[in-house]
């Protein structure tokens, strides 16, 4: 990230293709890093896993997989889940778990139907925790109308993992005349932010670190299926959906730009933010718009429409904080800008280090 | 185990119920047995996953579920792959969790289609590890002919987990008049295994033993879809599948007659076991029968049918060496007995606590 670094918005077209100046592609061995959803995940995905697994399905770099058996459109997800502390401020890895691939699957635009959880635990882990996670497995799952299908549990020695890591994959249903995808981003577009950033990895942050606030500051971790829905109800057309996870706001917004071939150009005076969460941002040293999300989503929608689903979203008890954050634009292909609270414009550039190990 | 030990068949059937002396309940930790497959594992799902997490498909307890979406009816399942080391003679971890999660599909009687895949790499991991990995991964799916169609990586410090950990979760497609369930298992039915056993137990742990042995043991990681094909091609009336991985064939039998509340009575002599495998499990102190497989196949067929699905399996080159090696008595409800190569009869339980750690 290039933090207050300013220049207009037509400057910055030039700027397209500019790289962080760390030799970032090729490292012998795996880095930290190569898990926080930024430049150098992008770099393990594009150099090795596309490289040799490069298929259709692949190659739209979405949440999930979208494909039609016997005519019905099914939109497919698997996320691993590796969260340090298992347990933190608003609920714990089962819980994060069950709603990370719920999320995957409404950003297919796809009604979550069938979850698969597969454990992977340390030996010594103490039977109660395993215990509270499978009971917050099982309300998640009850409040984001999906059933856990089927499972694997595996042990390994002492030393061997850390507590606990689960993996679910999900399995959806997509209606007709839904089709979202990251290419279908226009000029013209409004982003539309369901809530307010960052409150997931700064939770986590904070208790990881033993940090305390005023007020206890709570993972935002939520089934976002129902709002998509809602949004759904005014229009089917919408063009893009994403949840920013791990890497936050600005790379899923970078991962748009890329994949579409679009500009794309935000306000911060609009990106809904908690003063407390702000604040801790500060102390911690965080900019709020990397860091991981795990009950907001981002979407584009054409400008005739873009009122019409805020207001549906409004409604939503996922969606009271909704904004329109910024806009697709004709200029700097590929890059996310941003007009500055003091007034200025600066890139917002993909992830290109680690910032928050575990987050997710 | 209970190895040794004699009885009469018709003995056997007052053992029914019977239980391990040591007390499995009431552990406060995972203990690396949990993820054995035996019984502790069994006592851990049942305690823990199913008392909390019960529904109608998670109860059948079988290698996936089953359910239908728009009319079609699709199989889904996951599994999580820690194998130590993750390269071994005959393949490495990316082949197994290919294999794993197609025959688990095919298992459930369905058509292997898609699968994600989802990695969790230890920091440090060295790069040509994951490349040559996710090279396997990709012959061995061409091979299963099966598309891997979404994924996911997440990087952990080192010291957390172990190189790499791995899930496929996977979607396949059951053609009408296929109904493959462990409760279907009937009094008469013919047992077939389809190849040797022990293979892929025996060589992991003599590559993590450092063992040699005259000639290499290599395990039998195979996808077996095409044999389920070949099989159904004779007839679609095919009562129960199960691949016989972690615990053994002993295990896969046991559970089998527990759910459909059914003995079976094996003959040692016909069970195909390769003789330096043999030699190999007597070196380890190994029982044969509890070691897991990863390219063989247990079937139950009525007994008419038995002989021309065994014909069919032997000319598929997953099951030359396929054999009728038992049959589904009235006897002994939920007990598998076997007549050993000295002419009396035990019983064969189910593993009560950790044979192989981290064989798949």
């Amino acid at each position: 990230m290039i933090d207050g670094k300013t220049m207009d918005v037509n400057e910055v077209d030039s700027a397209q293709g500019f790289t962080c100046p760390l030799p970032i592609n090729n490292h012998e061995r795996i880095l930290l890093a190569h898990g926080g959803g930024g430049k150098l995940t992008q770099d393990l995905i594009q150099k090795i896993f596309l490289l040799q697994l490069k298929n259709e399905f692949l190659l739209q770099l979405h949440d999930g997989a979208v494909f039609s058996i016997n005519g019905s459109r099914l939109a497919f997800t698997t996320d691993s889940f590796v969260v340090d502390p298992i347990f933190f401020p608003g609920r714990d890895i089962g819980m994060l778990a069950v709603n990370g691939t719920v999320n995957d699957l409404a950003m297919c635009g796809a009604r979550p139907l069938y979850l698969s959880i597969a454990f992977i635990l340390e030996e010594g882990c103490p039977m109660h925790d395993v215990r509270r996670v499978v009971s917050s497995v099982q309300e998640a799952a009850k409040k984001a109308e999906v059933i856990i299908v089927t499972g694997d549990t595996k042990v390994v020695e002492r030393g061997k993992c850390d507590k606990m890591f689960i993996n679910t994959s999900g399995i959806g249903v997509i209606e007709p005349g839904v089709d979202i995808n990251s290419r279908r981003a226009r000029q013209g577009d409004k982003v539309i932010l369901s809530g307010r950033i960052a409150n997931h990895g700064i939770a986590v942050m904070s208790t990881r670190e033993g940090l305390e606030f005023e007020t206890e500051l709570r993972s935002d971790c939520a089934p976002l299926h129902g709002l998509v829905e809602a949004m759904f109800h005014v229009t089917k057309d919408i063009h893009v959906l994403r949840d920013p996870t791990r890497g936050g706001v600005a790379s899923a917004l970078n991962e748009i730009a890329a994949s579409a071939r679009v500009g794309i150009h935000l306000h911060e005076t609009t990106i809904p933010i908690a003063e407390e969460v702000e604040g801790a941002c500060e102390i911690l040293g965080f900019d709020p718009l990397y860091v991981a999300n795990e009950g907001i989503l981002l979407a584009l929608v054409a400008p005739k429409e873009a009122d019409l689903v805020l207001a549906a979203m409004r409604k939503h008890h996922h969606g009271l904080h909704a904004r329109i954050i910024g806009e697709v634009v004709r200029q700097h292909t590929g890059v996310v800008t941003m007009k500055t609270k003091i007034g200025g414009t600066r890139v917002v550039d993909m992830l290109s280090g680690e910032q928050l190990p575990r987050i997710c």
